[in-house]
């Protein structure tokens, strides 16, 4: 113990916040020691941390990482906890070097767009180098744990830590070796699209400002969503072969993560939990215990060596590191479920939001998003201009129809059927599509999808806005420069820039030659007077 | 035989086409008969029939019946079966007397808006006259068979109409009695909306005219939608304990209905599936066969003895009088769920539309109606409005969110939770709400809704637009003449109505009194010249 380190009742730090066991390098137990989490929150009472960056009346910095964490840093720090801060930025450049780093800690990586338009889902196990699983987006709430797969165990009903006892016939602990045994538990391989509910919530922050805490230091664009087959075993089999099912008043599965979540000055677990009726569904599928991503082993930014993949819901009931599942009568009682991830009216803001008049996220709703071009793109075109995208819905709700229209949302061209990567239930469509377009100048182009159950979204973002910025569900928009070569003006005035030598791009930059030599100008005014003759 | 009689190959058409079973009246057996269909496509063939009434490019009649079904009762004449269309009139005047008669026949029933605001799912039995089975809404295809209970018997698997061989285990035929028997399946009781989803039709007509086949008929405004409690055996406990199960390829159940369905000059006994995914879901209670309603026997109109019960889906799978049962690998060949509840796109129309571009309507989106007032109703208030209306969400999405704008869409007012009704994940919810208005003249309220997976509803009826006029699905909007008393104004015009004895209404009738005394004028028009000074 160094002279100069922190203690509490005479405790170093160094052993009070200690991993909890040997081969599970960055787990610290906070749920099982009230006096420790007491502890932590007395330790860091008053602590002067840096404020979260404010980003929402500024442009976003243009630096990768874009936003630096120091706040959670701090944190960490304090509480001697340095360790996972490091481990945590190693794995992300070992893992996902490639990303848009949003916020370095904890980690938000978005996949580029380029990146998204890749079609894994069509091809499965044959695409799968190293690099597809750099694809799928990243949102963590804490440090990365680096787990040892034969040091690992599943509890399951053991302990529970927000009510008393849980609902589980039989308490068990399962290696990954156990829950790996095909004699032990049938396996199922899913394809599963997994997004924060943050997704593309840069559009309600260019209209409106909103929460300005921890929860939105995610400035999400379109691409904060990914999709992956995931191999594990359903959560109802193991229920029913290892634990004899549960008890009757059994209404929601919780998972505690091993990650360490710092939340106004108090420290949990990550604990979130799934619907019974969820995890029952069909074969089981629709909830899954996975190690395996791709056809490859889970990485250990998404989870390694075990975490839950629940289908159709928003990402973070996806437990990463899960290592504990309680059975209860409630949804669970952790923060990130019932403070954060609420969905608010749009009259709901600073001045009178509670945890109890938000709605707690669950099921994901139909969205979709503009990939290829970007926003504020000039577009040379004869006539017809492509886009790229993809297209979701929650629930077990395939997606249908997706629509573009060229026109701001009056006329909408239906995207061919061949233009879409083929059905799950459980995961997005990739499209692309031609779209006729005449007109020159700006021109807003937007997508809508339809899902199973014929629900679509709104036309504009106003819609969707509400205080947390979650759930973007409107109609993705962007804005086109079009250029028609198909137009006689449009084209000789593209043969003098290049006549000149000149690019057409950036679309701002003044052209230095005339508009119009003074013959062809008079000849016109002569033709259309300026001023009328009487 | 009379000597005027139709015969088709010698054989008199009232024995050709007479009634299958003794004790169903009314019920013509055509798909195990091809000739028969044959022979009445041949009598049908050519057959001078009324068009159906066009009433799109005019205002709906006022009479109820508003329309009449002509042509669907030549048709049934032309084959002699008079008699179903008279027995099913009959059975409107006895079991719908109260209704908007939509169409005559094949019976259009839509439920009164006083009428649908009565709170039946949140007393169950309790409120149960017989007066509340008149509530719920009626779309029939055909004519009303009369079934004997004790005559009636369904077939599981016996016989399939379209695909060869079907998939259940072991076909088995049930006597009413054998399902009601608690020893033999267990029963289930489940609060359910049902909707035709041509509910909310007339919004899309008002904007743009659409498909003027038989399809539309039904000119539906918000009460083509009813929710009822109903008590019945889960298909899936009939098919696992009667049935042995399905095999492995079984995609599909379907339901044959003992009504009599015409298309396009041919014969079919309705028939429609439910994917077997919905049907094993949770426990079953997803797809009910169910003989009783609010605590009552199944009125003949709703399809007694037995119905379907296909929750969260259109209405048009919740087979009435069924009476077999089909397992198959793909979803049923039936024209309704084929070639009729297509979803096409806004550019699909007479030029272009098939039945293979469009989308079967299956789960129902989120969806909701303002009740009251009426549009068009002049509302005098002091500077609140209340509205009441339903909310809605299929596939298992319970409401969450009920929302009106007063102001054509920008600003929204949550529904207070404590003025909706309980919720189910199978039901509507009935909401009302006082709503803050200032403004006076001509505004347009709207109501939106979110379900439990996020999902709303689009603002504008133009996003919902479709060919065939199906799933109006965007923000209902009503038309409110406001007159706000707080106002000084128009406290004092409302003082000088009163004493000149005169009523406010109609809005449109010229008020018999000068606007403003010549003194008072005089005084404006000193204080705020009409014209510039200088």
């Amino acid at each position: 113990m160094a002279d100069s380190e922190l203690s509490y009742d005479g405790v170093p730090i160094s052993q009070l916040f200690a991993d909890e066991k040997p081969g599970w390098r960055g787990y610290v137990e906070w749920e099982e020691y009230p006096e420790k989490k007491r502890a932590a929150a007395e330790l860091m009472k008053g602590a002067k941390l840096t404020p979260p960056p404010e980003f929402q009346f500024a442009p976003l910095p243009t630096t990768n990482p874009v936003l630096v964490g120091h706040r959670w840093k701090e944190e960490h720090e304090l509480l001697g906890l340095k360790r996972i801060v490091d481990y945590s930025w190693e794995t992300v450049l070992r893992e996902k070097e490639n990303m848009i780093h949003l916020l370095d800690f904890p980690y938000n990586g978005e996949t580029r767009h380029e990146d998204l338009t890749t079609k894994i889902t069509n091809n499965k196990h044959h695409l799968l180098e190293r690099r597809i699983m750099l694809l799928h987006s990243v949102r963590n709430h804490g440090g990365i744990p680096d787990i040892d797969e034969d040091a690992f165990v599943l509890e399951i009903g053991a302990f529970n830590s927000f009510q008393s006892g849980g609902l589980v016939n039989s308490p068990v602990k399962l290696k990954l070796s156990d829950l790996k045994d095909p004699a032990k538990f049938p396996q199922a391989e899913v394809t599963v699209t997994l997004q924060c509910s943050g997704t593309r919530r840069i559009e309600q922050i260019s209209e409106y400002p909103g929460e300005g805490d921890e929860l939105i230091n995610a400035p999400w664009g379109e691409g904060a969503i990914g999709t992956a087959v995931y191999r594990g075993v359903p959560l109802k089999k193991v229920l029913k072969l290892a634990c004899g099912g549960v008890r009757p008043e059994c209404e929601h599965l919780e998972f505690i993560g091993a990650d360490t979540y710092f939340k106004k000055g108090h420290l949990f677990n990550y604990a979130v939990s799934a619907p019974y009726r969820k995890v029952r569904a069909n074969r089981g599928e629709e909830v899954l215990l996975a190690w395996e991503m791709n056809g490859q082993p889970l990485p250990k930014i998404h989870g390694a060596p075990l975490r839950v993949v629940v289908t159709g819901y928003i990402g973070a009931r996806s437990t990463k590191w899960v290592y504990r599942i309680n059975a209860l009568p409630v949804p669970s009682y952790g923060p990130v479920q019932r403070q954060e991830y609420l969905y608010f009216t749009s009259q709901i803001g600073k001045q009178n939001a509670k945890y109890s008049n938000g709605f707690p996220i669950g099921q994901m709703p139909v969205s979709s998003a503009i990939l290829t071009p970007l926003t504020k793109t000039v577009v040379i075109h004869d006539g017809k201009i492509t886009l790229s995208g993809w297209a979701y819905s929650g629930g077990g709700n395939w997606v249908e129809r997706v629509e573009i229209s060229p026109d701001g949302g009056h006329v909408w061209y239906r995207v061919p059927p061949e233009n879409l990567t083929e059905k799950h239930y459980h995961a997005w469509r990739l499209w692309h599509i031609d779209v006729p377009v005449d007109a020159e100048g700006w021109l807003e182009f937007c997508v809508r999808t339809w899902d199973a159950s014929c629900n679509t979204e709104p036309t504009y973002v106003r819609s969707a806005w509400n205080w947390d910025l979650h759930v973007t569900s409107s109609a993705h928009r962007i804005k086109i420069y079009s250029v028609n070569r198909t137009r006689a003006a449009t084209r000789e005035r593209l043969a003098v820039i290049e006549r000149h030598g000149l690019q057409f791009e950036p679309i701002t930059m003044p052209l230095p030659f005339a508009l119009e030599e003074k013959e062809a100008y008079d000849e016109a005014v002569a033709k259309y007077p300026r001023e009328p003759r009487s």
